[in-house]
């Protein structure tokens, strides 16, 4: 019977502000890629959302990002790679601490945002993610776009270099994700999104917003936890594999 | 022979901007406090510091702070025990990420600034301090102020409770440090504090701002990093120590 | 025919996240209070929100905060009193660039939060604020509690020293709000709000929270925007008023 | 007889951390280009800046910047042209607030760091700070490099766009200035300097690194005010133009 790992943003509140829905999420996903404070995430928010991960069974991530607040991590930043691996660590260190004093620890790093967008090419700022994984530890898994630099450097490092797939994001021929500014780029429809992930698990290809049929290999499929239907799209998700057999769990052993 | 250790507060530029020696300090001190990022230093500021520290030998403290870069962490925010809780563990673990990157690790913490004075009197935020440290690590030492709350509570929650003096700041007749708004408050010559070190170290004692003389036990004495004659006055207590065959030493072993 | 003013806080998302709905509010008041960058609003939300209460014929005032995101100005911070009046100033300047630029500007300034609770008794800070209100402009109004340090140093100063009610909140028998971290601070039934203004409106007295009855006088009404039921609750104010012959209008002429 | 304007970057501190000899230059040049929040620069700090600046004589303008403390903006921030406005309008608004309270005012715009080195080609950010200071006032100058986008839509706009010339940066055959990451972007020896911008004032042209002449129409020469010989070079400079008879004074009348 096939297994396939959910995981979602979660923890990207700041202070007065929250987002999203963490506790229903936690009931639907395996893993949990919780903001680390550069993004989102102050820390008594990031203490609840790990504790409550911990309660439900789900397997934390850090989720590291660009020092940036107002832009909620979504805009490229020109960091210095020797910055950019410095940040990096201090981010993971920083979550990991609040996990530790609730049973639970930092089990793998998924990028988020632009950051995460931007080392599927740039080959400076992908090689400081993956020093400072390597540097954290090199058993941390590094969750990341399958055909990017970083999975690429991460496997040369002997990191564990885990593919991810988008179930609401639409693919260019090229196998990248069209860009957000793009219309078209979000799917909305839980049971067109259900199907997609489906396909991705059972069959691992994916349709192109041409129309192209692309193989994709992927160990976690990356649902996300902060728009309106989130809640809605991830239960149907879930149905669905349930419905075909497949089931649910992490992909960090 | 008698050995004491003497600290300095560390790592604390942000960007662009430096404050202090900290090369010329990391020869002159047992153990640094090194900022987490709240108060002062940025993460790349910071591991070059940790770096350092540990190439010179030097122990390597949190000090942790509130979350106030514009002002330094020196003014009191009334933040709620336990974001302030959460806070702490965040600073710590983040400093900790970068210290194991570099072969080092956090040994202590020392709060910062407002956080420091606050603590002394305040249950709240002096509890939410004992939390963070305990939660961190049951076997982590705790700097603070002899006859603090924060001390108290720290013996109380079984951590090691390390009480301080400080070699350039005037002591009120109860044993407190007087306000830096105050004239006096801060001595600048070299000469007079080593002459006070020595007698902290040797008798045990401090003379106060009217003339009495206090007892005062202390494993640590701090001598600031960033005023302008902060390296000449660490060498000439120092060699005052020196002189008199006291060795210095991290009180961490 | 009596009139009232009604104020809310608008503006007050961060970036990625939004607070209140500003749109609906906005037809419900006649002054808002738009955040500006410190506690809440960034210059993209600040200058849509300033746009759009132009477009409802919505007076615009400044709600000045502590440098404070995380704790979104809810948090005493002991800050020097002249840098809060630099901090004031800069405030209402940014805010005002942005107004004028959608041709409307600050008429009046109304702290936030945590500031505005200290300087109901905090002298330096009262004072600092009123420095700022009067660097920028002698005609500016300044609105306050009744009773509190900040009117009467205003008053002394020569400006509009204008008493607001809050709607939505207890009062003790002293005149004063009951603290946000007591049970029963805020009130949630609309129809016993919608009372309560009527009656402050139009017999000047509210009962407090030993059922003494207290007299006071407003110029404004605060009705909150960002609570749940906020749009609610600020209907049903402004149609008892309506009920009742109060016409609802800008306390700047 | 020639006259030239010398502006320098100011009050560029932030809080506890001081940047440059602000009094000294401010006896040297005769436009401040003073930091806004943005990448440096407290309220106080700038408020002090600005009434030395107004006692001394020296023309005012806002140096705005990408919101990036922790990178002094100096990285490039891939920003919406809409937000990039607001944040413009917000900085110059700011900034005025507290020139205004002194006795000054914001007489002209210079865009710092990666923000000023990205408008001479990026068209949506160009235009973007075109249009903040056109909704700012269409009176106010805008400072750029020549040849740059941002001047050619200044001038479009109807805005006065002011070239300027560095008197300490290498130049590129092409006019532009050689990348700080590149050796000999930064020329340090003030004779060399002071040269060079005599002969940018009287003869209108410059050697670039490959040791090609040139032409070179400057309205202001930038002298730097951060690095350790800033002082020195800007005495030299000063000094070599009234050896040949050039005055210098602002450019805004």
């Amino acid at each position: 019977m096939a297994t396939i790992d959910l995981n979602a943003d979660l923890g990207e509140g700041f202070g007065r502000w929250s987002l999203g829905d963490d506790d229903a999420m936690l009931q639907l996903v395996s893993s949990a890629n919780v903001a680390c404070g550069f993004h989102a995430g102050d820390p008594l928010t990031l203490r609840r959302t790990v504790r409550a991960a911990a309660a439900a069974g789900v397997t934390v991530g850090a989720q590291v990002g660009y020092r940036d607040l107002a832009g909620f991590g979504r805009r490229f930043i020109d960091v210095d790679p020797d910055e950019l691996t410095a940040e990096v660590l201090y981010q993971i260190g920083a979550l990991d601490a609040l996990c530790r004093s609730v049973g639970t620890s930092v089990r793998y790093v998924k990028p988020h945002g632009a950051l995460y967008n931007t080392i599927v090419h740039h080959e400076g700022q992908a090689r400081a993610v993956v020093d400072a994984v390597s540097a954290w530890s090199p058993d941390c898994p590094l969750l990341g776009l399958p055909g990017s630099k970083v999975l690429q450097f991460a496997a040369d490092a002997g990191l564990r270099a885990v593919p991810e797939a988008f179930a609401d994001r639409a693919y260019t021929p090229e196998g990248t994700l069209l860009s957000r500014s793009l219309p078209g780029a979000v799917l909305s429809d839980p049971e067109v999104v259900a199907a997609r992930v489906l396909r991705m698990v059972v069959d691992s290809e994916i349709v192109a917003v041409d129309g192209s049929v692309l193989p994709l290999q992927a160990a976690s499929v990356c649902v996300h936890g902060d728009s309106p239907g989130a809640v809605a799209m991830a239960t149907a998700v879930r149905e669905r594999l349930a419905q075909n057999g497949v089931t649910v769990g992490g992909f960090v052993t």
